[in-house]
């Protein structure tokens, strides 16, 4: 461990997220005693001003060259977020051997724990369900289960097999599904040692009861589902839409829904807020989630204890391991537009 | 397996359920081919008449001593309920060996996976945000989260650990809970071999943020969560109950519910139709689900399959495997009430 | 609980076992504490002086009729050994309700755990190369790995599904492999809830790179596998003896190791002690094991504490759990000779 | 896909290994038709003539500077062996973002099978009891079983968890053990993930009936186990040491052995071969195995299918996923001896 006297120099700006909501006092605590935290969060303008001596940065900031240039003892660059953003000159920083790390990974569990209950969910009507019986109008025993299904032993599709993918794939396990996958980024043999099985896109649609669509948003994956690939879904499928909207056709998605031959829960949307007299808000079919599967209580103080653990490593001399690493190959190929956490 | 000359008689009632519910074709034709089937179902007072030569009855008829002993070569009763009434000379089959079995066992991946969604809807408010949703008022990202929690490693309660438990317990495998769990018909080293703690209800309900309910009813279980058990659990706690109502005292239940302190997904109720005016349908903090764990398309066949498989297990002279079987010890503790299933 | 004053009478004569080797002092204790133990394993011909109080009996003393008769209070029978001989009238205890009761179940987990170290060992040479590096014959690395096979992925086949195929399942989950099962006993939905795949022998032999052979001795397992099912399986398969020998064609079994086309791990003798020259102490493909698989410290341990269990159950008036229960289709099916046990 | 008149050049010299061990028929058809590539396995000091426009080195030849300097579309080197040599300019590497890669990982599921193979080989002494039963001095059941423990429940700790605690932590899963990790390289949340708590080397030693030992050879773990460490294991501990001998002080292992206060199985030795009279080839309490944990053929084959796999990825643009990736922090801290693999 550094010593006091030389504790290394954090430059603190961690929007989008207030510090509160990432930082718990203990995390915040630790942070201030193994680090000189320049705590710039009230005002980010600051920035430059401790760059000269700075070890790592908490946030976001825009790092043109000249700015990293700037910042000739800078090892890190930890962002709160868990996209990487085109604001940051990656390729000076690969150059220098700076970290960039991004928290996506905090995110994985809350998403793959809501996925698997809007699954259920979409499997059982129970959202759908709850809504009846408040209105009067609910159907006791076999009445209200003509629709219903088993996860058990079901076919279930990936899309995109990331950290929402691994996160949610042994949850899976207890219900001994067969389990497929689409991930073009994969080899067959990184799949096949989650056990999931690779598949061509075609064919995961047209063999999945359950579809789960976890792929971020690329150039090629940019409405990789629109009306002709929902169509090759069975009859009565269900599909849940966690990662971002723009992978799908918003509008083909909902047609199908409303044409009754598709359960979907959505929790991504085209627009956010989504127009107050938009149909998909009327829809039976569709269970409605704003933007929540990952930014949870929990989640967030992953991210702080994240930044703690990763920056604690970094100091040491060894190689971080809880943030997600920037890549040359990963930047620049993401489309994600920013999420407001208010 | 018998020659076609002598198939095993089997007398063929199955109500509650009409049989095309249990009975696929394929499971129906099995049945036929390698048994003698008296289907009565239309005239169910017909059962006397073959009884002379019966082998097994499916269904649950009247059966005091002096029909069995109009049933010389009876060797099972298959009953395509999940309960065992009172309306049979339970004793004087014992002391026959004949075996008398209950399908509860169907339903129990059904419930498993229908809690598991419920519990994941009270720990994220999936179907309160749905709702809110349709009503134009969703909150976004971190705003509708602030009580959302993970089941990731929490602290999971089980009162009762039958086929139920037994279902559910692999499916919390993932989450890696602490599961601990009261169940006064069990040693602690049956529950130990599963992975769960041995617990008094006192201590369950102390440590839990998640509790499943499901007991059946007994003359020890009737209310034996009331107002004063409630309040140990602790605040924010999230509770399921699938088994049977009249375990829990159901107005001091919504009293919590109302007061904000628990949460609660409720399957099965005081009287089903519920009042039409029942406060319970406007409780925000209440999912309500008119009885829809156990009975869905899926369970209903796997009753039918049960049934075959465990006739052609008898006709062979095994044990049968798949359906439960009534002993002693159990019947008469049971004081559930029967489902009408429509 | 009862009371001291009435505590149920237990006859005690728990051979073949001595009473320290099953009962610890604490679970000894407890017996003594609330049951009136009668202790005659020193003297168990005085097994008919309490007869006429006796609420159950732990130990296989012979129990005809006439002695069952004067035993008009007897509610169990608690056999510590894994059997059932034909020493009992079962027929009486049955339409008494007697519960008659082995403890098998106590030595499944020491034998599932022994069985994976056995195939382990047979896919990797590990005792094999521990005598060669003690001759001064060892090849290091790839030298000595030629034959060396993983287990993740491998197609398993189990012969027989009780206790043992049970306790060995969930062991075999984390490799993911293909397991298949031939158990005639069994209805193929009760193999799949175990994620088994039900088949025939000859199709299981055919398929299946490793082998456990877990079935009792029945009149119709004998000599299960003899020379013309055993040629069925692939060249270089692993096959695990670990129930009872006579399962097997014994010497057919060596000729194929001998013949290099089999790797073989033997757990269960035609005679124990095996005659001091016989062939089967030299052959290299073979891992030799003098009856070792199930009667470990802990399994004994387990049977007294089920012996303690289940009685506690059985004097509440609840069904025991714990051990297995004699079934009127099993006893007499068994022909398993008795097991020496020191 | 890149066209045949433009397939990236890949200069091969994969020693150590010869071709045909990690590349089967298959992988290797598929590496010719996809990439233009230059055997030189017989002629490896032809590796300067095609630096110029190669685009990938499969193999380890010195890599310094100037010969760095000469490939300047060079994309990445991938070494087939499972360690990071310092004949090569890494920091040249890494500031031009190319990727040096290792196979360690391939080896892994072999490792973390053969070590639970070992741990059950020491919990119940199946090669010891092998040996017995071949010089015709074997004990049946209970008398030989008195050392022999269960490995269900059990308190085991691992000495880092690098790839091959990544591998085996999965299989110990159905054992339900508790599961204590030391790896000062992991915070503890790491850990947590994978269901293993973190502790100090001490207190891992003092409490766990089983040890692997997992950890690579670096400065600091150079002789990590002494004699005084060895002596805070539990009497009767099992050790389990299959990644550097370095990491153990070997002799004060033997004595311990020896002194019969622990067992232990040993995989990878101080020097290879080890001396003909060594006292360790006649340990009773040893299991000896001449380094064979990783090498076997399932292992060089996946390391041929990791080379295609990474090498697609790459010439797509897209970061390599199965190979370990050398970083600057890593590389320089290990301390491996090279491995001759034959």
């Amino acid at each position: 461990m550094t010593e006091d006297t030389t504790r290394p120099v954090v430059v603190f700006l961690p929007a989008p997220h207030p510090s509160g909501r990432i930082f718990t006092p203990q995390t915040r605590a630790a942070l201030e005693a193994e680090f000189d935290v320049v705590d710039i969060e009230a005002e980010p303008q600051r920035v430059d001003e401790r760059l000269g001596d700075a070890f790592a940065i908490v946030g976001q900031p825009d790092l043109p060259r000249a700015r990293l240039d700037a910042a000739p003892h800078l090892r890190a660059v930890l962002n709160v977020e868990g996209n990487f953003y085109p604001n940051v000159d990656y390729a000076a920083c690969f150059a220098r051997g700076i970290h960039v790390l991004g928290c996506g990974p905090a995110y994985a569990q809350a998403v793959a724990e809501f996925s698997l209950g809007l699954t259920i969910d979409l499997a059982r009507g129970i959202s759908r369900e709850d809504r009846a019986f408040r209105a009067g109008r609910e159907r006791y025993v076999a009445d209200g289960t003509t629709d219903s299904i088993l996860l058990r032993g079901a076919d279930v599709g990936l899309i995109g097999f990331g950290n929402l993918g691994r996160a949610l794939r042994p949850l899976l396990d207890p219900f001994r599904c067969t389990v497929r996958c689409y991930d073009p980024w994969l080899p067959d043999a990184t799949l096949a040692q989650h056990g999931v099985e690779a598949v061509s896109l075609p064919d995961l649609l047209r063999t999945s009861r359950f579809v789960f669509v976890l792929a971020t948003v690329t150039a090629e994956s940019e409405h990789l589902l629109g009306a002709r690939e929902l169509a090759l879904l069975p009859p009565g499928a269900r599909l849940v839409l966690v990662s971002r909207a723009p992978v799908v056709d918003f509008e083909a998605l909902l047609d199908r829904v409303e044409s009754g031959a598709l359960l979907a829960a959505v929790d991504v949307w085209p627009s956010e807020p989504m127009p107050a007299e938009h149909r998909a808000r009327a829809l039976e079919g569709l269970v409605l989630s704003p933007h929540r599967a990952g930014g949870i209580p929990a989640a967030f103080r992953e991210v702080g204890q994240m930044v703690l653990d990763d920056l604690r490593l970094i100091a040491r001399g060894l190689p971080p391991v809880r943030m997600q690493l920037a890549t040359p190959e990963l930047v620049g190929r993401y489309r994600n537009r920013p999420v407001s956490t208010g």
